[in-house]
């Protein structure tokens, strides 16, 4: 099958086509390098079922032109800082999250693609009094615009769905941790590697440090996404994909500077209950629906943690140096 | 206090900046009279407390100079055609309602201004599974474009209200329906009469005829809005506003036909459970959230529309001409 992948140089999207070329598929990977990197996909480049396309989605001619001959599309590009911090944009999610998904979308209707997996996230949830939280949670009220944008994406891919017939696939990750480090260390593992390299002394900490989220590896998350489209087959699928549990920011300190073999660093907090601006401090996801079609994280939150610090370390020097 | 209202020059745009005035406040109202009607605002023109902009919220900083000095935002504007007919851009909602609310939000964010109310729709809940919907319904899948932008809205609002500290009233219309009469005939009153002026022996009727929908009169939803933003204080309200029950599409015929001194009328139809492509064929609104703050819809679903019906005949030949 030719399959579409778009944001094809992030940490997901390029071991998502790795793990789709393994099965025997076709796929034309879309990305602008914004935030992926080329050597994500350097092992992919050459090989005769692959195909790299530098574009934006934000050029819908682009886009259509690139999904030439697509039977699947897998629309993973997004703008990956979750974080909004005063001063930013505030358009910079509804351009690179909803826009590009439009774009995506109109591209697909006209080259008559019907096939869609979405990369959305838990966030479009935004404070949930119902916790863990289930696929049909009340009316969400997101409280970032990353979670606004990508709930408004989710609206967009409904309604498509529905008018022109595609069959879609919406996934509400989790944080997704793994072993390839994003350009400017953004996740909480990496942010305090290059904290804790920079001073072993001592550990700032976003927020108060009781923040507890949901986690899964990368990898499980591809499996589980390939998964799900093999096997649910209504006409609009959607699907938390986490672990059944939440680890505090402050035990993934601990194992941080534990994997580091450090002793003694001392934790100062920014405060406030959470993060950022936006930051949703707790969440547990309901995962029963993926459990019930057959699908069920090996790792809990405290595993996948665990594996992401140690594949992150092994990296070495490769470890980020950016930190914003 | 000095208000702004986009959509000033629409249906329900007019009526709500008369309300504001005769309440004493001062009205800055923007429309680009794509399908507002400059004859809707004409008693306002020349009063001291109105001034009207002609301008498009698709200009960020058009938006931002005519909203200077407003202490709270009446955001009405958007497509008003809910249908989507094959061979129509699928941007149109995107643009008209999504794009232009962020712009909104964005000139409202930059003026420090912090007070939104906004005019949403029960097109945002989709198909529900519950009926009558409650505000709080499971998690939305809109059908249309129309609902999914305004679900987009939404939102984006909620975002805002979040991050930036806006307080907001979302308010989820039924179908409002009144005296004036909408630039094409769009609404169901106004399609009915002008193909029963063209054709009285023979009316045609979108859909199986089946379809039942919630109906307010115009100013009874400009009453309930006012109300609530009297009386309800939380950072983010969201109300449906409707009567309690709904009115099949063949009532309204039946209705129209009366009222015209007809009788005879064939009915034809063109089949299907929707009047058109991403058409929620039949829903009912939980009003019990705007009931319980002491507003209630003092006309239910007939008489609502027996209302309209009349009043729009009243205008004689002032009825639309215009059908698409």
């Amino acid at each position: 099958m030719r399959n579409f992948v778009t944001g094809v140089a992030g940490c997901i999207g390029s071991d998502l086509a790795e793990a789709l070329i393994a099965r025997g598929n076709f796929v034309a990977g879309i990305d602008n390098l914004s935030s992926g990197k080329i050597e994500h996909i350097a092992r992919l480049l050459g090989h005769k079922n692959f195909r790299f396309i530098e574009g934006d989605l934000e050029d819908p001619a682009g886009v259509e032109t690139a999904m030439q001959g697509a039977e699947f599309v897998w629309h993973l590009a997004a703008n990956p800082d979750v974080k909004f911090t005063a001063g930013d944009p505030t358009d910079k999610d509804l351009h690179q999250n909803l826009i590009c998904t439009y774009n995506v979308l109109e591209a697909m209707r006209r080259l008559d693609v019907k096939r869609l997996a979405f990369s959305s996230t838990s966030a479009v949830y935004g404070v949930s009094k119902i916790q863990p939280i289930p696929e049909d949670a009340p009316f969400p009220q997101p409280i970032s615009l990353y979670g606004a944008t990508k709930l408004a994406c989710e609206a967009m891919i409904s309604a498509f769905q529905s008018l022109f017939g595609f069959q879609c696939w919406i996934f509400r990750f989790a944080n997704i941790v793994g072993p390839k480090v994003r350009k400017r260390g953004r996740t909480v593992i990496g942010d305090f590697i290059v904290r804790l390299n920079e001073d072993p002394g001592k550990l700032l900490i976003l927020g108060d440090g009781q923040q507890a989220k949901s986690y899964l590896l990368s990898e499980e998350c591809i499996e589980a996404m390939l998964f799900a489209v093999d096997r649910a087959q209504a006409p609009l699928n959607v699907y938390n994909l986490g672990c059944h549990d939440s680890l505090q920011v402050t035990v993934i300190a601990d194992l941080v500077v534990e994997a580091m073999g450090l002793s003694g660093t001392k934790y100062e907090f920014t405060g406030g209950e959470g993060g950022w601006p936006g930051d949703v401090p707790r969440f547990l996801l309901d995962v029963s629906a993926i459990n019930s079609l057959g699908w069920k994280a090996r790792n809990n939150a405290r595993q996948a943690v665990e594996s992401a610090i140690q594949s992150t370390l092994a990296l070495g020097n490769k470890t980020p140096a950016v930190r914003t």
